[in-house]
């Protein structure tokens, strides 16, 4: 889906910005880039900020004007950071994704973005199928262009759902591993006198809560019992050089 | 709540990506930001790339260790683009984002970045109550500096809901509206023989699938309805025409 989906930057100024534009796309499953009359970008900007992402600014595509740079789009998502008559329907970058990949099925599919100081004019906005604004502070509306590409990229992508989170290798502790875990405690804090007899279920209700806070895994119990077992075993030997030299 | 939450680059190289941080910082509504050691900055290129959010700059907070930078913090978010051991119970931005606000609300917030080329140390992302790492592709896993403090920004400040949604001026069309302007728009098809009265019923349903595929507001019923008039006064008209010409 995502090699149906592009991004079009109409007149950008920056070099770099163009650069950044191409290290968002690639970091986000984005490959085609199409630039609209752009002026004369500062190329050695522009490969610095791409980084490892150069062969998308090589791979470009040029046009004259937008209309020609979507005539084969199917969906045309327009970006405004401006409130206004023709921009009353825009929605959200997570409220489109959805829609932008389902369409990326079926045809191609343009994310377009005017240039740094004044964004897509109303002619330009008019050749959208969809507008979008993305969320920003009232304190300062106007986002990096680069900035912006990747918030479009990166909903997008994670819309597709390809992202698969990292997996803690170890499972969630089960009933049996944490009662062997926490009798092991009791016996080891009773030793070191940490408490008493009679202050022991009051003591262990508190520390089942720490050890609750989150998810417990295996590994986790298997590095607190090692804890207990150790402090049992230092106790015990202290113990016993403290009675061979006959103190206490 | 974003008042309490700050970001902190660790060891940051390049000004560009620390005013580029500042103005992402701005347009999702934080202000606080620490560097942690960080190296000779370019101020020209973090003035320029800050742009209306030098401010945070100017207001920044230095310290020598992460350590003391987070020595007030009751979350610690740190980002990693990598996986490994210290990695394994790293969740997404948007999954950490609202424990994140509800966290602000009883302490201070960091969101802490590492160094552009190697990223935080074991050490110190041990210094993390959680650990974050942005959804990208295996293509390109390495988020630039600032596009990875914009996205964790970003989820943030769409997670407090602040933001509201563009409201279209104009109500949906009733359904009275909307039967009003297929009239309308019969009487003209007919009038300029678009249809014939035999086929008026089938191509009528073809327009109200046209009409029907997103929301149609009031203001759009009106637009419509003052096309079939005008097309209807303008077929009137060349009829009388050509009637008076005595052509036909």
């Amino acid at each position: 889906m995502l090699d149906n989906m592009g991004v079009v930057l109409v007149r950008p100024m920056y070099g770099g910005n163009v650069g950044s534009v191409c290290r968002a796309m690639a970091n986000m499953g984005l490959k085609s880039l199409s630039l609209v009359a752009p002026r004369e970008l500062d190329l050695g900007e522009a490969r610095m900020m791409a980084c490892h992402a150069w062969e998308i600014f090589e791979g470009r595509r040029e046009y004259g004007t937008l209309s020609e740079a979507v005539s084969d789009c199917v969906l045309v998502m327009g970006t405004t950071a401006r409130d206004g008559l023709y921009r009353q329907h825009a929605r959200t970058p997570r409220e489109w994704a959805p829609r932008a990949l389902a369409a990326a099925e079926l045809g191609r599919v343009a994310l377009v973005f005017g240039p740094e100081d004044n964004g897509l004019t109303n002619e330009e906005l008019a050749l959208s199928t969809e507008i979008v604004q993305i969320p920003s502070s009232d304190g300062y509306l106007s986002l990096n262009l680069a900035q912006a590409v990747m918030i479009c990229c990166y909903e997008v992508f994670v819309a597709t759902g390809c992202y698969e989170p990292i997996e803690e290798k170890s499972a969630p502790a089960t009933g049996r591993a944490r009662d062997r875990m926490y009798e092991l405690w009791r016996e080891m804090l009773l030793e070191i006198g940490f408490m008493n007899e009679e202050k022991a279920d009051h003591m262990m209700q508190g520390l089942r809560r720490v050890f609750a806070r989150g998810v417990f895994t295996d590994d986790d119990a298997r590095i607190m019992m090692g804890v207990a077992k150790q402090a049992l075993w230092a106790s015990g030997k202290r113990k016993k050089v403290v009675a061979a030299a006959g103190v206490e």
